[in-house]
């Protein structure tokens, strides 16, 4: 074989069942000790926000959401979805007009203030009474992670936060990133790549959907610039400029 | 180290300009033969479609075209393209009305008969004068190179054709499947997922925009479905449930 350039993307095994309240920087560590596992500097960690939000405890039963009538108009698009969870993706997007939402055919999606536009606005269904939310502040759960995983490990590795997101022609989804720390998450040596994306759809391929039980992957031998202060908006349009865009 | 599960994506080296009528199946193995590179059973060969429409003479003048109406009243919402590359980019998708090219800021996506749904229809550039169409049928490109390889090497691999794609959200731009041979694009194991497009984006991280001469990346230790009859369309939405869907 040549020494010609690749990397590796492995899949985390003994990261159980998280609960609110836990640490998961803390709870990776303790899957990486648990395998004998060793990161290297410049890993880039992945990992499902969904266990981050559980964790945060961002689970909001739907009987304390009240529909409004913007909601019931377009839950009467979607019926399969449950008006208090379309209420609820309406208040992801901050705007009570229902305007930073798009429904079409049997897909909702939600244009989130920083950005974003992430199928139902990143809400998740946490069983048949509950719905899950994004973490608060991706960008500030991968500094938390990456942190603590350099006082267990003393390594410096990259986190990116991923979300489950599909495409409107495409069956199925794939992972995009919601939150980053210390790497760029933009290319730009070859015109701009959306390098974060790329990472968390490669690691999509080893973590699965919600029910496989892997979380959280290793990719390893990826050339990236590391910046400490690098966070997901900067590979975002400028929200005021994505009108329309989010039409989808 | 555990024995956790792992993939590899390592870039092909040693493949140079392509030309109008090379067999791409025939560069890929010579690119292998001139590097030392060994291909094994299982192997998923990823292949900028870029390279392929070279090859297969995809490429048309652009003075060779007269936008009708229809292109010129889209083209008055993107001043900076060129209105016969519009007027391209309405052919692709086989509707003369334009009710299949969305427009919405300066990005323009077409919704190509078979349901993809891809910025500027897949429609390149290829210099000042001309652009370059998608290949005719990449399932059946794919195949060519699955077959080529698997006499020139003896080793059974499967095909990606990719080609680069955007989200309305974020800048830069990753890869998508638009063909397949020998791999069944959508997984079904934990609910749908779209491992076409995360395995051309997992290859995307290697291959680097156009400019960046590496058109081939291969995949190597993913655990897939192979059909020697996939082809892209299993992946697809079907055309005629998607309206609405292209509105992006």
């Amino acid at each position: 074989m040549s020494g010609d350039a690749s990397y590796t993307v492995t899949a985390l095994n003994g990261i159980g069942d998280i609960q609110p309240g836990d640490d998961v920087g803390q709870v990776i560590a303790d899957a990486l000790a648990a395998t004998g596992r060793e990161l290297a500097n410049g890993d880039v960690i992945c990992v499902a926000s969904k266990i981050i939000s559980v964790a945060e405890g961002r689970r909001t039963a739907l009987d304390t959401i009240t529909p409004t009538e913007c909601a019931l108009r377009l839950q009467a698009q979607i019926p399969r979805r449950d008006a208090r969870v379309v209420q609820t993706i309406i208040d992801q997007t901050a705007d009570p007009t229902g305007r930073r939402v798009a429904v079409s055919g049997d897909h909702i999606s939600g244009w989130l203030p920083n950005g974003l536009v992430l199928t139902s606005a990143g809400v998740d269904s946490a069983g048949p009474d509950a719905v899950l939310l994004l973490p608060t502040d991706p960008d500030a759960s991968a500094a938390g992670i990456a942190a603590h995983l350099r006082v267990a490990t003393g390594r410096q590795v990259s986190v990116i936060i991923t979300d489950s997101d599909g495409r409107p022609d495409k069956r199925g989804a794939t992972q995009v990133a919601v939150g980053v720390h210390g790497i760029t998450p933009l290319r730009t040596s070859h015109g701009d790549e959306t390098l974060c994306d790329m990472l968390a759809a490669a690691a999509a391929v080893m973590m699965g959907q919600r029910s496989a039980g892997r979380p959280v992957a290793i990719v390893r031998g990826v050339e990236y610039a590391y910046d400490p202060t690098a966070r997901i908006g900067d590979a975002l349009h400028d929200a005021n400029k994505i009108d329309g865009r989010s039409q989808r």
